[in-house]
């Protein structure tokens, strides 16, 4: 039993109640507290050493990377966070000087975004350094973009370039807060959520949510100078382009939008964030799964790489 | 630098907005999100492997400790619990049928207390197995009840027995959440907070926060059996008082009131909680610290036991 195995098990019977408005599966829970005119948004996030960041790490990108995790799952949700727990499970022997610097590369960001950062714990954890963020944020009410709603014929968008992230932007990216608030209040986005497990494995959320499938055209792609230096580095390397789909810890938004809307989102986004590109990479199919043309024609692609040429 | 000295450090300077109502240094954070009769609790709370449990625990134990320590804080506040995410940090190698068992007993009590489960995460722990809860709850606006308000003359009560948790209790404690909404509901509790580190220790944050000193009266602290068993097992084992005060994580409800209420409250109490002991203990007085007074005087107490008679 994999990891998704297992939360599939655990999340089909969990205890609900009425507060729910979205329960577990999308990019954060969505709750009614009897706010009149917003809902509320609650994430939890974790980075283990060993696993997100090292031993070598500077201790200030630990901090930003924990909280940008979780700040990257409310610009999902098209909200704005609120307040931030942090967890702080510590090696028997830590250097408290360490831990505190930490905390600077996480205010620094709180600052910059307006989130309280409001306590949280330090506890003992044998194996090493755990950081978990527990995040409160708000969406108006009715504005929240879930996975589910991708349609037939909608254009897909990325924002940013895609794929070797481990070189260094996996510590220090930006959450695109701004960018989604914008998206959701000029646009009607039917799917958003953010890239956390690579384009190839996230869209499949957004794909099974929605009942379709996708059509990718490579060229479209966009694909980060970190992956192409990675790929030429050595022959053994993941081409460039399946870097993009499989790294992972992009953090860019993903979302699809109306065939109609393509042109004049493209138009309208240039101006407002002359900075960050923003890609139409293919359209939602009927179907499942997802196909990509290039060139030599249509294929299907998987996790692992193409595996066919779809007839 | 121990705990308690990096908290005091690194939340001296942490980022806050106009939602906080009460930030660090209680039992959970208070905000206001703008539900127009409500404010909004936040916490989290870790279970660690080798720390708050071990390999011998059964694992529905686990869980249902995991959540009841959470759910203790929202008692802390007087508050009512709403919903959980729930983080599980596994060892590389796990069962799934026990992570299955920890939700099994964490899912029994979410639906006992009515909090809705919306999702969480499982990442990887090399060291061990590691649960943290993050949980929302609500208070009606203005009856949230904090550490900082005993007043000198104040009653000081305690819930049901302390000590000797270890033995079995910490594992199956039962949250006071019925108990600290009546006590709220019915009167005008000062200072109120869950016992997890013993009344000694506990005791001490109420008297920080509100800036006065506490006498307890020796034979009114209530003993648990357990506590008084470990004491007579061994020579060397602590007092069976001493472990009341000392031992931890008895999750049981601290709270002063008046001393004008104290009578009507005892009274008022019995017929609705008939199955569970309430203690006045003692009163707040002018000045700082613990004093406890037995047949033989007044003593003067710290965390690890009497230091010397009080003049």
């Amino acid at each position: 039993m994999n990891e998704f195995e297992l939360i599939a098990r655990l999340t089909k019977t969990l205890p609900t109640n009425a507060s729910v408005v979205t329960g577990p599966g999308d990019d954060c829970a969505v709750l009614d507290l009897g706010v009149p005119d917003k809902l509320i948004l609650f994430k939890t996030d974790a980075v283990v050493e060993g696993v997100h960041f090292t031993g070598e790490t500077p201790p200030e990108k630990i901090g930003h990377k924990a909280l940008a995790r979780c700040l990257s799952d409310i610009a999902a949700m098209a909200g704005t966070p609120t307040a931030a727990l942090v967890t702080i499970a510590l090696p028997r022997q830590f250097d408290a000087e360490f831990v505190a610097k930490i905390y600077d590369g996480l205010n620094a960001l709180a600052v910059k975004t307006g989130v309280a950062v409001v306590g949280g714990e330090t506890t003992t954890n044998p194996g090493g350094l755990l950081i978990s963020i527990a995040l409160l944020g708000t969406v108006a009410r009715g504005k929240q973009v879930l996975r589910r709603g991708a349609q037939v014929g909608d254009a897909i968008f990325v924002t940013g370039e895609l794929g070797g992230s481990l070189a260094g932007r996996h510590l220090d990216f930006e959450p695109r807060l701004a960018e989604a608030r914008w998206l959701a209040e000029h646009f009607h986005l039917h799917a958003l959520m953010d890239l956390s497990d690579g384009l190839g494995g996230d869209l499949r959320h957004i794909l099974t949510a929605s009942q379709v499938g996708a059509l990718l055209l490579k060229s479209a792609v966009p694909v980060a100078r970190a992956a192409k230096v990675a790929a030429r580095a050595s022959s053994t390397a993941k081409p460039a382009f399946v870097a993009a789909l499989t790294d992972g810890e992009d953090f860019e938004l993903l979302f699809t939008v109306a065939s109609s809307d393509a042109v004049k989102l493209l138009d309208a986004w240039k101006p407002n964030f002359p900075k960050l590109k923003l890609s139409c990479i293919g359209k939602i199919v009927a179907g499942e799964g997802i196909l990509i043309r290039d060139q030599h024609g249509t294929r299907a692609f998987n996790a692992t790489g193409y595996v066919h040429f779809a007839k």
